[in-house]
């Protein structure tokens, strides 16, 4: 059971969203912004860095629910997902995406674990500032929504269906669809 | 030097806003709703919540502009600030802010650190479930924005006087003004 009074039912982030609408907008629209916005790196990249920090950060919801929407993108391909998360070193991805995961794996243990030579090493591999920015952004972020989720104690399924089902709807609409959710609960709006 | 091309001259997280407009508008709002506007929670209490967690974090530019911000607050009482970051165990704060205080440090240290005990215990001593909320979103968020202010190297100015500058314009207009700021930097608005 969550540590606050959440409404049942709505897993994870969800629940967190519906109890403080002031706050599910700027959060909402920050992962809009990164993970689904027009970007010189894929959505699948994207969602892949949000979820390989998603699990060192050992969120459950975070990382299932992002490695379902990577996979998504992916056409399905669900162990690619697995081993960027089990196995960076040897996962089948560029070697810009590479040293971009990298970049990300540091920021998740902390912001000055960074290094110049880091980036260098992204950008002699072709990325952008911009892809820089947004990698670490990302990565930033996702320190801060799992431990949003986990710090409240929030409720994950296990059943991996409904992970499935619900990428599907984040992968092709955005994340800012996810307030109207919380509408179409109240019967204000059909979502 | 950032690493990345950023605009010389502005400091910690202004240069990453005005470097990426698109997410600034978003992570100013976060803090604006967390940090700013009403709350049961006073605005000292919910810097001094940012401003511990960013000591943790060893962000120097984000413990010294929000410690500037709280001390604003606490009409000038820098010596609390300091000490809620140096031993908060001693630091005469009430029993209920400490309580929230230590939720943050856990969250500090990953989201699962945070027990239902220490949720029970601060609800005993008087919080309710939004001031629990909010203290760990606003723990979660300082990780976040600690991490983007160094993971990009981000240049942070020595002279103290500045952000007590800064800190008395923020305090007063709130976090969404910041956006104005870069407005102004280009001569579309007076800021």
């Amino acid at each position: 059971m969550a540590y606050i009074n959440l409404t049942e039912g709505l897993p994870g982030i969800r629940a967190l969203f519906d109890f403080r609408p002031e706050t599910a907008e700027p959060l909402c629209r920050l992962g809009d912004v990164l993970l689904h916005q027009p970007n010189s790196l894929s959505r699948a990249d994207r969602e892949l860095i949000a979820t390989y920090v998603s699990s060192l950060n050992d969120c459950y919801y975070c990382q299932t629910s992002h490695g379902a929407i990577a996979a998504y993108h992916l056409n399905g391909n669900e162990d690619l997902v697995s081993q960027v998360k089990s196995d960076l070193g040897n996962a089948p991805v560029s070697a810009k995406l590479k040293a971009l995961l990298l970049i990300a794996g540091k920021v998740q243990r902390g912001g000055k674990q960074v290094t110049a030579e880091d980036v260098e090493n992204a950008r002699r591999l072709g990325a952008s500032d911009l892809e820089i920015h947004d990698t670490v952004l990302i990565a930033a972020a996702f320190c801060m929504y799992n431990r949003y989720v986990d710090g409240l104690g929030t409720w994950a399924p296990k059943d991996l269906e409904s992970y499935k089902e619900r990428a599907a709807v984040v992968a092709e609409g955005g994340y800012n669809r996810i307030p109207s959710d919380i509408q179409a609960r109240t019967g204000t709006s059909a979502g």
